[in-house]
């Protein structure tokens, strides 16, 4: 069981976003309380300061801390002596920066949505100020939350997979096949407008996610990128398809494909990577099994607390015996409790990790901010080549 | 959004067991609080005094709320007018029945883990108790609460399978191989003593799950019943392994398979139902799909929240899209939701179902012990028909 | 590759059965020449003269050959120096026996569609004379021509399963559903009629399949059995559905369950074995693919061809490289392959195996009888316990 | 069943390669007769004339029409009466054009395995060889064969999909992960020698297959092409990993990867294919299965033989009930049937299709070399876009 010693005590959360008729907030919200190591007791719900005070309630934030925006929220969370720990940022895209950006500057730790910002000069700026802050901050590319991604993870650390040749990660979703957006279906309007959700729409959206997963599972420095965005659903002013290339600085080449206009296909993000030694496969949707092979072995399917085979990485993110399935909410869960270590870390004034963290962190989010404007740049440019490692990128 | 209304104020749970070291209590805690409707404030969360006490930060219980045993809990929390609105009830099988026999006759609903009671005579004095009583009593059948067996029971209810023929239903696990009871692991060790685990061991553990989950898709009276229990790891006091026949009073015929000592096998509960109109498969392991099967027609696989095919059950039961797999929380939430509905209809003075309810209840409890019950006694008869029909069983 | 040494020719085989409209005549032609180590040259392809006839061009069987009835063929062929090495019975069951004897007694050896006879008594009749001809006689439970069933039996018959506890085989399928027969579908019709099929339905056609299978696997002895079976279908003559429970001489608990009413089930036959040193499981329909598990292990998918962890006997049963899927016919030719070998012996005035052989045998098929027979008294019984060990079972 | 109606005799073939330690000649011999369709009558079955005539009796071909050399063979069959109706060119890469061209030149028809030729000047100048001769001309693409890559094909043509807007191809293997041609592995010899194989390694042997599949399934037009190849064993000649970028003349984006190098995959080519009305995902190693999706809808199993639903393509294809597996011999083996069928028309004077094939054709073939050509040189040139539409592909 994680533990939040040595403070001893709940940490205090507070959430942007999430009121009324949002649907991630809910999800960071329940994440966050779901080992009972924090609490959430402030927040700035809603940009529409009816809505911010109304959802309140819903999260059991009292009245004097349902704070009508967050510029408000900081000042007055600064001055109190059971301060938020955290705040968790889960608005639409464009306004992550400044948000992330006033709680950094006012020495509060963040856990924030992705993508980091709007653009690439946001998230180089805001990474800055991170730096210059020693704040704790995270970026929920989520999918890295799962135990066997964080098993694949540490397997190829310790070079069980030897050296890694080929990454493929893609992550095919239906749900916009249509233009639901004409409709103004909430979640796809914001995903499909330029002026919301940045230069990418698909690639933004769960592109960053495939490149991210690869990168944190395999630990490789990437190097040129390449990319071919499509819009397939006719009128749509964002990318709803496409598929990148990556070289790595080993030599390396990796496939990162997403799409939103696959029929009937659901959350499917999927990785595979070959190495000198072994082979790892993982579905998203299947997320309790990890595959390795081996050539001349039986393949052999890793389950999630499944083993003494297992190494520490799943066992610290895992809660329930083999068998009984644990998913998305717990791995979301996961990226919180690897944050929270440090968070007490901090506060206890000890040293933390700040670039190769467990958890995906600021330097995670401005290299998919580079992912998706150079994937944009590429794309422009029918597929040239273009540098593509960030000089700050995790180790 | 499930909701409180018309009580409108978050639900006061108690909890009897899950002091340190204990599983199931912590599954309880963190399944109740799942979607904020609940807050646990109260305890007696050990048989041991000292560990009752020591376990309550864990949970926030406060100290003057951590009681040292059930009887004080039952005692204070009467007199309180914050007094808790149910408890839950996760201690070993043969001390469920004293609890809740203490709880339910001071009025307070209960949600209790199964089996029910130790034996078929205390199952049968408590069904009374809580008739005379009129409280809310939910038996933790946790797997009846996932979105897709609450589809294929919703189907079987419209007649979209036809008349029911045959259910298969089959939970094989593997952890009790060998005799781990012999070093004294904790889990093993109840679960295989007959003083603490009564009658039967991986009948009562988990055929009584398989046995449920069947009843609660199909809703078929049972009529008849025949066993044959083993015990295969050598000096087992207790049955782990067994196949039971059913013969249900339409005249279909269910077979249910328990095993403890599969190797490798983790949690595989599965069903399969087959009607005249069409078959479903379902399998714990992978809960977010549900296979239906019609002849000459492809095989449909239905997916949690993939779309308007799904009935109104499986859409109150799911909180993420499709594609993001919930799992074993969810679905243990998903009890405490609807049992919370009830809960909060009988404060508001409404009328509540009692007998048919979305819920596994005390008459599937007691229907579980008569199982239990009749299968070690059909076994010793070298696998005799006995009945297997009780007079108050769910219709 | 199989070798016809030292007989150094191609062995000449004879059909009976397999005319115009028939289906598994066609299967045992095609499975018997895949591997080029036999030749169609006569047959009695139909009891009724004109298309047995009509019916041998299909097969290149000279028309000199093509005989009006077996009776004639027997006579026939016995006289000729090229007379056939060996006939394969394709025909409806109830004429297996007299069909059989006559070629055994003639001294020709013969490979007999299942089951073996109409009933138990011609059964063992048959066994007689086979035993006092001595030549080789195979019935085609095909499903043990499988590369990874023979891999399975392999691994239990060195002891790396340890000793066997538990056998669950199914065989679920769903074309029966309604009364096809009463339509007068042509296989529908005698598998549901008792004076062509027997005392059996469902238990007969495919119930005997799944019993073999895992009598074939895991070489243990029964001792006595109990059954169930039932007519799911309105007016249906014989069995459509049923369960078996058997015991085998060292404790194991082995159950058998087959369906010919489950919607949209094709030809799911699958297996489980539980030993005390790990388990396997193995499905027909994805028949290249066989689950090996062990408590704190990975889970182990054996793929057919797929490397040296195989034993010899998969290799000996397997033509291309592993991922080039084989199936059903090549799972039946290995009956015919392994078959050839003990004729090509017998022709050579070797010794050959004649109870312990890799093809299934009289034996088996006489204990195929014996399970049908016992299952259908059994089920009239009430599922009453009778004895189920054959004198001459393979060991 | 098919028939050779009106030519009402069995074809005759001859067989060019195939000789002792071969694998793919006994591939095509085994294919070419499955149906019984065909026998083999002559061949030249080895570039080493002792080999040639050993090898002929193993398949039954009699010592007069076993030849030392193709060039003996088209010059004494020619002269025959009962000459061979086609040949199978089943040799290495480097030769099939040479001898491929000299039957075609006297009329033979040819079922050439792939690719085509060593280069494409080779396939250009063949192709004129063929379309002058009028004579019948498959290149196994084998794959094309199974029933539901047929089914896909035919639901493509009629429109189920809709508009096609990407296609995902990838064929993974593992078996070159190391250097085994270091080892004279024969298989891994010939296919990463320059001189043998041609210009790529992986991409022309399996590369290729992928690219087909796609373009058979939905028959689009490619217009252009980038590749990035790779040698990741070390010291390897020519790739062994790849993934290429397809423009349709529609709009379209395929990607096509080919692995050799991906531990413990075996044949794992699997393509998925987006439609803006359903979309379908198919994988070889489970062939009895297609996936059909459509937003809001149940996801869809397809199986071979699996009911009415299945269009007529499908059922052509298939030889056995549902459930009971076929794969990959009787894949190949439709190759030859739907060739014989035009084979026969040719040989009753009747017209015949030579572009829109339901076999993989010489245009086909010659698109095959085009593939590979550009894809080497598109990868030199870092990627770069090159034309990719062949004056004369199949529509």
């Amino acid at each position: 069981m994680p533990t939040n010693a040595p403070l001893n005590r709940k940490l205090r959360m507070g959430l942007i976003g999430g009121g009324q008729g949002a649907f991630i907030g809910r999800v960071h919200a329940t994440a966050a309380v779901l080992d009972n190591r924090a609490a959430l007791v402030a927040g700035a719900l809603s940009a529409d300061p009816l809505r911010a005070k109304a959802s309140a309630p819903d999260y059991d934030i009292p009245a004097d801390r349902a704070y009508t925006s967050y510029t408000e929220m900081v000042l007055a969370e600064a001055k109190r002596d059971d301060k938020v720990d955290f705040v968790s940022v889960a608005t639409p895209n464009h306004t992550h920066f400044e948000i992330a950006k006033a709680f950094v500057e006012a020495g509060f730790n963040v856990i924030c949505d992705k993508p980091l910002t709007f653009d690439l000069a946001q998230a180089e700026e805001l990474l800055k100020v991170v730096e210059a802050s020693g704040v704790v901050f995270a970026v929920t590319h989520n999918y890295t939350g799962y135990p066997l991604v964080r098993q694949a993870r540490e397997m190829i650390q310790s070079g069980e997979l030897g050296e890694i040749n080929a990454i493929r990660s893609c992550y095919i979703q239906g749900w916009l096949r249509t233009r639901l957006e004409a409709d103004n279906q909430k979640q796809a309007a914001w995903r499909t407008d330029p002026s919301k959700s940045g230069a990418a729409g698909c690639f933004g959206d769960i592109g960053t996610h495939a490149y991210n997963l690869g990168r944190y599972i395999t630990g490789l420095q990437p190097k040129q990128i390449s990319a071919h965005l499509k819009a397939f659903a006719e009128g749509r002013a964002l990318d709803d398809y496409g598929t990148a290339i990556v070289r790595y600085e080993n030599g390396a080449l990796g496939t990162v494909t997403a799409s939103q206009i696959s029929h009937g296909r659901e959350n499917d993000l999927f990785i595979e990577v070959d190495g000198t030694k072994a082979a790892i496969e993982w579905h998203q949707e299947e997320p309790n099994k990890l595959i390795v092979r081996k050539n001349g072995e039986p393949h052999k399917i890793y389950t999630r607390n499944g083993g003494p085979y297992l190494g520490a990485a799943a066992g610290a993110s895992s809660r329930l015996p083999s068998g009984h399935p644990e998913a998305f909410f717990e791995a979301f869960a996961n990226i919180y409790n690897t944050t929270y270590d440090a968070i007490i870390k901090r506060a206890s004034g000890q040293k933390f990790e700040t670039t190769d963290t467990v958890y995906p962190n600021v330097y995670d989010g401005v290299e998919g901010m580079l992912f998706i404007t150079q994937c944009v740049e590429s794309s422009k440019q029918d597929g040239g080549w273009l540098p593509f490692r960030h000089p700050k990128s995790r180790k």
